[in-house]
């Protein structure tokens, strides 16, 4: 295991002091790190509270602030967060419009944030995410998997949030931009737990996992390693399928790596997705691109779709200002 | 070779397109993709162009936009741009207050930056960047390489442009810059140049390559792999001991990731660096952590310090829209 660290069981703490030191202006850490907050809170807003394994950096610590989430709660790397820190997260960020709990769909995720809702003793709703199409049930879910889509959710019902809607409206919203957002990737390079100091998986030098999981969990299926645009062809093949936009939606096409694909290789594969939707009549209006939805280090991309209407496209263009993601603030 | 690519030898073309499409609001892409231009230019502000060798995204093309640079010429991959990019790419952005090339110390760039400079037919001043203390001279360098300090030299620059700063004088100012500012970086893994097919270099299990430059060649000395702490120790070591800042001094902090390490590793390399700078008594006001100037799939992190002063952090405030640094707008 090749890693910048020290002790492979305190990567997690030592890498939130880190994110914090960088990030004054706008967030602090809660006690004993059990979560990340807004410095600064709007009162009568709905507070927007995420959380999950760590190891999928920046989400979703790096979306704590204007526009996106109140608070996060980093689980170890690749477990869920326990219910005590979504409840001292829920008291921190409250201010008394109730909280909205936005979930990726891991089993672990789910039963900590159900049960941090019933303890909590205040208004809590939640939004789970399910935007993968590889597989149906996986390795830690019922039902398909949480990944790339949610920081989409995170990013439009923060907006609308900031406009004051209220919380079954969240709700309801959070559930809408989820229907209308797929994604499913693909691993060319497994990624390393530091506490398990060796790889997850293992690939041969000729192989790719097609559908692969945020944790390096399986995908649809292991196969010989293809061309970006074969392999963007499937990813958005699938999502399209399912999908199943109308002939000239418009869309935004989030290209995401999983930690270890450099940029040039992230725009390339726009560049194929692009070309994909334009011939399904597809117009691509807004895109993201980066590593925003990582597992540690491992190679590969996941290709994320999500229909727009014109009330999507102005959550999505409206003001944000948190530590990975930036505009209009 | 594992990459998300099609032709090895069209690996730029297709990920500039990408690029291009992904960011129309930003810039352009010139004839022949010779260079990314910004798409609104300011009249009578000095133009700022820069370039080199790609594999090292999102520098430079990543920076053109308001508040930064008005072009960028991308070589092929780790190879110089020609100087007819340059050429015309001034003709191209030049609004008749003169062009100013950023440059980072490379052999291959100072020549073609130069030819370019004398065949250009307009005002044309350079600042050429050699942050790296690693090594005095190198495989493509005589004296220091110009590496991630360079895009510190872009901001700081950028913004004073935008201000009508005359070109004699943000020559000084980047010159400035340049000179308060200092980098080291280290490899834990080698990178691939597509067209090659196989790594650059190699380094064995328990081995990492102390002072590496940004296309894979020697630093220092290859060592055992160490620490977070024992790297940022002799990174942060290296840059204090030649900047010699006045204690007391403030600071900008970059941590680099070369390309394939994530941002679990590049906070936890923050942490490291700071306590190391606070130990001095040097006060880290700014940071910016992310994969900023790469290496391709090279893993390993650059430590970059800038010394403040209330002109540098006002430039460093200021705002920017490029597609991989924005701010303020």
């Amino acid at each position: 295991m090749k890693k910048l660290i020290n002790d492979a069981n305190a990567v997690l703490e030592e890498s939130l002091d880190g994110f914090a030191a960088a990030h004054t202006d706008i967030l602090l850490l809660g006690a004993g790190r059990k979560f990340v907050r807004r410095r600064t809170l709007k009162q009568g807003k709905v507070a927007l509270i995420s959380g999950g394994g760590s190891g999928h950096e920046p989400l979703h610590a790096g979306y704590v602030g204007l526009g996106m989430l109140d608070a996060a709660c980093p689980g170890q790397v690749f477990t869920s967060p326990t219910p005590d820190q979504m409840i001292e997260a829920a008291e921190a960020v409250d201010t008394g419009a109730g909280v909205l709990f936005i979930v990726k769909n891991y089993e672990g995720d789910l039963m900590n944030f159900t049960m941090a809702a019933e303890m909590a003793g205040r208004e809590v709703a939640s939004v789970v995410t399910n935007d993968d199409v590889a597989v149906e049930s996986s390795t830690y879910t019922t039902g398909r998997r949480g990944v790339a889509g949610t920081l989409i959710v995170e990013k439009m019902v923060g907006a609308a949030a900031e406009t004051g809607m209220p919380i079954a409206a969240l709700k309801s919203l959070g559930d809408e931009v989820n229907r209308r957002t797929r994604s499913m990737g693909v691993a060319l390079l497994p990624c390393t737990v530091p506490a398990a100091g060796r790889p997850n998986f293992t690939l041969a030098d000729n192989e790719m996992e097609m559908g692969v999981g945020i944790h390096g969990e399986p995908g649809r299926r292991r196969v010989p390693l293809a061309s970006a645009d074969a392999i963007a062809e499937e990813l958005v093949g699938a999502i399209l399928k399912d999908l199943a936009p109308k002939q000239g939606s418009e869309v935004l096409l989030l290209v995401n790596g999983f930690g270890a694909t450099p940029m040039i290789e992230l725009y390339l594969m726009v560049n194929s997705a692009k070309r994909i939707l334009d011939g399904a009549a597809i117009t691509t209006t807004r895109f993201l691109t980066g590593s925003y939805v990582t597992a540690l280090d491992m190679a590969g991309a996941s290709v994320t779709v999500s229909v727009l209407d014109a009330q999507a496209k102005s959550l999505w263009d409206a003001p944000v200002h948190t530590a990975a993601l930036r505009w209009g603030a």
